[in-house]
């Protein structure tokens, strides 16, 4: 990776992965979305498979709630009160690639064999990876990334709509 | 996405994202790690960057270097003793679509105008990002991906060097 121009300690301040990390990056927060994945939408069945507490769980639910990462919608069993489930948003589903970069490193140098309980297949039953790519969605090779500042008080055109095309996932 | 078979318990025990959490999932760890990729290489110079203590900074060098994350090698400046730098290697080079996801997702949900601090080019001025591409590197639209379980007692066939092909960066 080459790097054209170092970030300043302003830029670091405003860093989106320190951002982020703040947000998702404590770890009930994303076994949380990792079982949202696993198609589990309800209080009961994340404790259940969750080894934290009900607060715990509770405040981190919130969080990712509150962030518009996950949807919450009531539904009632017959005779019950209203509960709630959630739902992941295409804000979650935009982390697919931070999960399945965690898998796929955790299955390769920490799972025997090389290999999780979990794969990823698409219907033709190949395997899916999180990888880098282009604008073309070309593979990019890690050593021809170049990071470059973007000038703070100049955003590109692109991102006149808050959506740049890069971070399209 | 589409769930084919539930993780059972044991399955959840031995989940990657979970392994590689407790490895790496620590906020100090990952920001060490994007400093590194900043081209950030020497115990002062980290801790420069950083807001965490020395005991911290020395700790978590620790850990990545344990791992085979990072790999610590020595240099001497005239008249003053041996010191260390940490320079990345394969694995860390393999955590890329982690530390490229995370980037553009704060990118797109948390910085003014969609665009935080850093952009990540191509030679030829395209905007990289992280995405799900299958066996033929052909994108995966997270829809079309089914999660599906892997027998403990028997890994596949293609994982016998420990390195699947899916798991390819």
């Amino acid at each position: 990776m080459l790097v054209r121009m170092q970030p300043t300690a302003e830029d670091l301040q405003h860093c989106s992965i320190a951002a982020t990390l703040n947000l998702i990056g404590e770890k009930w927060t994303i076994l949380i979305l990792r079982d949202v994945f696993h198609g589990i939408r309800r209080f009961d069945d994340f404790l259940a498979r969750l080894q934290c507490s009900p607060a715990v769980l509770s405040a981190r639910l919130r969080t990712l709630t509150e962030a518009g990462i996950l949807r919450k919608v009531g539904y009632k069993e017959p005779g019950e009160r209203e509960r709630f489930e959630y739902r992941p948003t295409r804000a979650a589903v935009e982390l697919l690639p931070v999960l399945v970069g965690l898998l796929q490193w955790g299955d390769r140098h920490l799972a025997p064999h090389g290999q999780g309980p979990v794969a990823l297949l698409t219907p033709q039953g190949r395997h899916v990876r999180a990888a880098l790519v282009d604008d073309m969605d070309a593979l990019v090779r890690p050593n021809d990334i170049e990071l470059s500042r973007v000038p703070r008080e100049a955003p590109p055109a692109a991102a006149a709509d808050g959506r740049p095309a890069a971070a399209g996932a």
